[in-house]
């Protein structure tokens, strides 16, 4: 059984390194006589390393060999990834990747094609790192209706939004902190704006739902605009501020994605995921809430997913994985306006008593938060439920403050 | 396809349900045109039960009929359970089983049996109820080496140590409130000596390391001798008490496994596990630390659990799946007292410096802990790491003090 890794990049080098490491234990459980990795291609060079032999820039040499049963793809981005998967998938190679924005933006039509071609294309790496979660909900949780997922599925802003939780920094200081760490790019639009957040939340509906999200349906806010107030009032509220991806089922068939920074609870198992690491909460009829925690992203945490796949497609060469995941018509995603959610607000003005009887007014009871060294004319409070919409047109009424922040609630 | 219950218990009731409730979904995740019950034995009589039809006595009826292809076993207890499983897969059936107790003393042989007769016997339900942790464990983690498997896998226990540190509620409060919510047997001893959460990881551990442990060669401490006073000095030290079921290689091949309770500390993804949920935390060497929530028991989770089990033999009725579950040789648990630990000790004395004196002169430096509304002549500390030999050495010849509790200090 002879595999090929498109990119050598973090992934795709753990990818190689894994495959060596645990050689026989991965032979083993793949029932094969041998598993072997033939090519790697990749533009840049590796002088020096050890797979260096194994180097190749032209991707025909993999397409064009019979051998090569297993396509691993770490290239990341929409090109030339898509067009190589979609070769080697009609060639009747098996495809694992670990690339989310490939599976958000085609998953649907590149299962199609590996189902007409009888081959398998996996991507349980795409989404939560080396955590199971793409088997566990197309299989162990098959016998549910689910109802929800939720997670935080972004490292790089969980990471930041701890370190202003647990030490204080302000975002612009734990930002520069995760890019010293090598947790985020110098470009950190990706994750701090909540593109990647988006894309995995799309990938998850569509096997939770059985249709295809598409990532630009899907109202997507980042974190850059929290602040340290915000955080001492998530505490007095009893609560951190996560980042916060989730899918819902709506009565009529249709689907709620959004992905927005949002007040978790204390006792929630999503409050008390730190640093890197990434949860994703399933809400099922039958199981209730179901958990999934560990190292979203990093080197051998994905590679072991990746490598986890290899072993099953090399076990599954004569069947076919069943995703149920199937195209979407448009309108499918609700428009955002429509969701219901609860809201934190924090505002300033010149007038307090004006300013809290205006919102009053506009929100009925409002149950108002404190925090130390509060200065003069803030305040903040918790709205009951309202749709966007409502919290939209209200907040364009209010004259008597300034409105700083407006952030979700969860009930994880 | 048709499916036979047996045992109408609990999870029984709610696999009839599910299959019933949740049955276009089930039928299509299945690949099958059709999925229809067709046998539930049980020796007791269910009138006005919408399935009262389908009720049988006598198993014969399911063993001889060829139409039955999946088989569920959920009467519990180890006779008739074995028999009549073994009957089943012997005949061509596949077997899908909640029932810990079978699996703990019998998975080995039975998976043999399974595969010489070509069919599954699948067991995800046995652990963990809901949360998927059987299949994540042997596909999903596949190219990892596990070093180490813990959990929180019992329930009862779980709910009863919740309330103690929650509500200050006596391990007796508790026991009693854990037995009026059903949670608790009349007898609780299982839950609360340990026994089944030493089920469970033996099933992990063996599913993890690849060979059968035996539950009689796992040392297994319950809760009953918790006191309040125990968890207060865990808070002090910053953690919680739960018991902890845990599995791990040791570098000779052999492995050591352990229930008791212990001091977890709160920043662990195991501390803020509370009432009857359950979770299980995997070690492996790519992906690091992984842990999976949910509830641990209860009819519908458990159900679920087994419903993807039937959908799962469903789907491969031509293929097994491979757990690589052999055989262990004697000795293969390493003998308890070789394990090193930090402990946690309360003891009382009448002669405070001369017993602090003692204990130093025995452990070393110790680290002395603090609570509000401590009785005189009681005092606690922590210990430097030990094997559990040289503790109860060291235990046996303190004179100076009466040694109340030992509780075992973990590092998840």
């Amino acid at each position: 059984m002879y595999v090929a890794i498109m990119g050598y990049g973090v992934v795709g080098s753990g990818v190689a390194t894994l495959l060596k490491k645990n050689h026989e234990h991965i032979v083993k459980k793949s029932m094969q006589s041998e598993m072997e990795l033939k090519y790697i291609l990749d533009r840049r060079t590796f002088p020096g390393d050890p797979y260096e032999h194994l180097l190749i820039t032209d991707f025909s040499k993999i397409v064009e060999d019979d051998e090569v049963k297993i396509v691993v793809e770490t290239m990341g981005g929409l090109h030339p990834a898509y067009e190589y998967v979609l070769a080697s998938l009609k060639a009747g190679k098996n495809v694992v990747t670990s690339n989310k924005e490939l599976v958000a933006a085609k998953g649907c039509e590149l299962l199609k094609v590996a189902d007409e071609n009888n081959v398998n294309f996996l991507f349980e790496a795409s989404v939560g790192g080396g955590i199971p979660i793409i088997r566990p909900i197309s299989q162990c949780l098959a016998a549910n209706d689910i109802d929800e997922i939720a997670g935080i599925l972004n490292g790089t802003t969980n990471f930041i939004l701890t370190k202003m939780i647990t030490d204080g920094m302000t975002f612009d200081e734990a930002l520069l902190l995760a890019q010293k760490n090598g947790y985020a790019e110098r470009d950190p639009s990706a994750d701090v704006d909540g593109f990647d957040a988006c894309r995995k939340i799309c990938i998850l509906a569509a096997l939770c739902f059985g249709k295809h999200v598409y990532p630009d349906a899907v109202y997507t806010e980042g974190i850059r605009k929290i602040t340290l107030a915000d955080v001492e009032y998530a505490r007095s509220w009893g609560g951190v501020i996560k980042l916060i991806a989730r899918a819902k089922k709506m009565e009529d068939g249709r689907v709620s994605v959004m992905v927005s920074p949002a007040f978790v609870q204390n006792h929630s198992q999503l409050a008390s995921v730190d640093d890197v690491f990434n949860a994703i909460l399933v809400r099922g009829d039958a199981i209730g809430d179901v958990v999934f925690y560990g190292k979203g992203a990093g080197k051998m945490p994905t590679a072991s997913a990746v490598v986890a796949d290899v072993i099953d497609c090399a076990r599954h060469m004569e069947r076919k994985k069943f995703f149920g995941w199937q195209d979407s018509e448009d309108g499918y995603v609700a428009d955002y306006l429509e969701t219901e959610n609860t809201f934190y607000i924090r505002a300033t003005t010149e007038n307090a008593a004006a300013a809290v009887a205006q919102f009053s007014e506009f929100f009925g009871d409002i149950s108002l938060l404190a925090r130390q060294d509060a200065p003069e004319g803030e305040f903040a409070f918790v709205t009951k439920p309202l749709s966007e919409k409502e919290i939209a047109e209200k907040l364009a009424l209010v004259k008597e403050a300034n409105v700083e922040s407006v952030i979700r609630i969860t009930n994880y």
